[in-house]
């Protein structure tokens, strides 16, 4: 028995076995994944050489991640679909800040600091700087008591959660704004640095002749009452990573000058502006 | 600033990117990949949290994969990826027999058996079954000498290499055909089993309100000098799970009808035909 087309007739038949998930969300979810997963391997004409390579390099993903390490996050940060993640859930809206990649070393329950105090608890190395501004809501009006919990690496590339030489809790705090909306907090300058590259994302990069650099960056998640949260990144504008950053995270819009001050110091200052609930 | 298409901008920039891959090859498949996920998180709205639940279960199938055990090839199967790779490798040609899935139990260097020997060495519950026909070319000529590489799982549902109870090379064996492309050889007639369902994929099926049953089969690789090998199946046509197979691996052609025979044997009859190299 011949088929006008087996392979149209078997992605109908995967999809009608998908049909039946009850939950009707994991039903939409696994229907669009059999799609574009068939429409893929049938648009390049997948081999089965090419799939077991494709199996072996996922297997390899998934047994390098570990508590402190998540390649899995890497690969999608790499390809793009984390940035796309968060750019859809947080559509660009009028004046509102924009969202950005969350990344792998979010810590929540940084500790709480004072306004104007610094997260550099150590870092010998770095450029000290100040970071300064207001959270405001769509109107313009300053929010009171906005919180912005802020972390990034230290001046050897390196997150706490990464480095054993630095005190957890090093380059992270939470602050909240005055009456105003005003905040205030010291740091050291970002630095550019490569994401783990030893394992099977870097190797891919390597064989796309890509580079592992992420451009330098302040990470904030930025939250007030009656207002929608952002997780956002300030850039440094003077770093050479802002046209290829490894996980496609640069907003033009969160790109920022460190201006130098008298006595050696940077200062960056931003308008962190949050939509309403 | 604002943009007329975020989300379109993000994965132009993506395919920007993977476009300076060297190896003509690998920049189409990450060109199509990123396209295709981009695509799909885009059609579905991916949310964070569906995207982080995601990266879990990814995570979660590699790390259930061991040298006994590929759970991405499950993954596959079970969304009709493995079978879809062998469609577009193998398009039904005229009367050439159709391939389907090797599966994750094909072991390679069989033991070579004679012309009519049996592979079920320790299969004490099977019922007894013989196999014959012929292997031929397109023009219908008969192929000496053509190989037929055999396996299955014994009568308990199992594979040699998952059941420590059975010998190495149990259900399993190489034959000649003769000079004319006859073959023949005895086993024990197939069972219906499960796919390995303690895993994130059993999760998913469950989820999905998918069973995890195989429809009853034995595994052939035919090969034969000058002409195309095919990796295929006989499936038995009084299955119960012929149209809903968890892998997708049942072709019509290749159901086949057993004969009880009145030793109470059953006896099946195939003719294989390759395609020329």
């Amino acid at each position: 028995m011949t088929r006008s087309d087996p392979a149209a007739e078997l992605t109908r038949e995967v999809l009608d076995r998908v049909g039946a998930t009850p939950d009707p969300r994991l039903r939409a979810l696994l229907d669009a994944a059999v799609r574009h997963l068939h429409a893929f391997a049938g648009e390049v004409g997948l081999t089965p050489d090419e799939w077991l390579a494709g199996i072996r390099f996922l297997t390899a993903v998934g047994q390098t991640s570990d508590a402190q390490r998540q390649e899995f996050i890497l690969l999608s940060d790499t390809l793009g679909v984390s940035s796309l993640v968060e750019t859809i859930a947080h559509p660009a809206a009028g004046v509102a800040t924009e969202a950005t990649v969350l990344g792998p070393f979010y810590v929540p329950g940084a500790p709480w600091r004072a306004f104007g105090d610094s997260i550099a608890i150590l870092d010998p190395s770095g450029v000290p700087a100040s970071v300064r501004g207001r959270v405001c809501g769509p109107s313009g009006a300053g929010l009171a008591g906005a919180v912005l919990d802020v972390w990034q690496c230290a001046s050897n590339g390196l997150y706490d959660v990464q480095d054993p030489d630095q005190p957890r809790g090093n380059m992270r705090g939470r602050f909240r704004a005055d009456d105003d909306g005003r905040f205030s907090f010291r740091t050291t300058r970002p630095v550019s640095y490569q994401i783990p590259s030893d394992g099977p994302v870097g190797a891919l990069l390597r064989a796309s002749g890509r580079h592992a650099w992420r451009a330098a960056h302040i990470h904030v998640i930025v939250s007030a009452d009656g207002h929608l949260p952002v997780t956002t990144h300030l850039f440094d504008s003077a770093d050479s990573y802002l046209d290829s950053d490894a996980v496609f995270g640069v907003r033009e819009s969160l790109v920022k000058e460190f201006v130098p001050q008298t006595d050696g110091s940077m200062l960056v200052e931003h308008e962190f502006v949050l939509r309403a609930a």
